[in-house]
């Protein structure tokens, strides 16, 4: 009976406030040891994905003649990879203080908005969970808004979390 | 301790099944008489929010030469007030399985964009649901989408509920 709820997670604090907002308002945890009398262990299955960005292009050259070198691109994807570690860490101290609610990771290489919507897809998500400004300033110039894209493209429902100003 | 949930309804099946996804999965019921030993009533606050049509503007004649009479406009102004009383009718009775659930209903005139993120402010509500397709492929040509405006400007968390394609 538990819901299974799929939450974008990503490097700036909109998502971290929109999943202590939705572990708060929204997650049913599962039965304490203490309650489990009545049998099914019925809470929800907290999702947290997170979309690493794919791996770039690099162009032998760029546009000031400078090449690459091969340390270089290891470097970037390291930083790619200790990024993505570093988000669902954070992601899941969250997550701890509320031991009674089972959580998911997912990381998987793309654009966030295709991550995201493939993701909720192929779960069968019951609600979709997402900061407003899911991906920085910077990225979502480039990217559009990827809450807006996953309202519109996710067939289940959508909670858009937004970040107070204070 | 409850919260306050504002909930756009209008006279479409869209809304009606935000309302009850709502109720089945977000709504927190107040303690029913038997538990009521801790003493608070801490159960949350639905808000049915209705957006009636404004006072239209009649000119006193049209482009064809018809001029509105008095009747016309009353009967147009009765049956305004009257789907009103209906679409809140109804919702109250999806609301009324539901019977621990604190319920008030505003109806307010003007644009459901503006009514509803005026509400929004004002009522300082934790939440706001919208049905994805607040107001009809009619209405919603002639509006915009009421969802994603909301999603834009209120400052609480926005929850869009689509209703299933089945």
């Amino acid at each position: 009976m538990g819901r299974r709820i799929v939450i974008a997670v990503d490097e700036g604090e909109e998502s971290l406030h929109a999943l202590t907002w939705c572990l708060k308002n929204v997650i049913l945890p599962s039965a304490s040891a203490q309650e489990s009398s009545s049998g099914g262990d019925e809470g929800d299955v907290l999702v947290l994905v997170y979309a690493r960005p794919p791996r770039l292009y690099y162009p032998a050259m760029d546009g000031t003649g400078y090449i690459f070198s091969t340390d270089i691109i290891t470097s970037m994807e390291n930083y790619a990879n200790e990024l993505a570690k570093s988000v669902i860490a954070k992601a899941e101290m969250v997550c701890a203080e509320y031991p009674n609610v089972k959580v998911e990771t997912k990381v998987k290489d793309g654009d966030p908005r295709d991550v995201i919507c493939d993701m909720v897809d192929k779960l069968g998500a019951d609600m979709l969970v997402v900061g407003s400004h899911g991906y920085g300033p910077i990225k979502r110039a480039f990217l559009g808004s990827v809450s807006s894209h996953c309202a519109q493209n996710v067939k289940c429902p959508v909670l858009i979390v937004k970040r107070p100003k204070s």
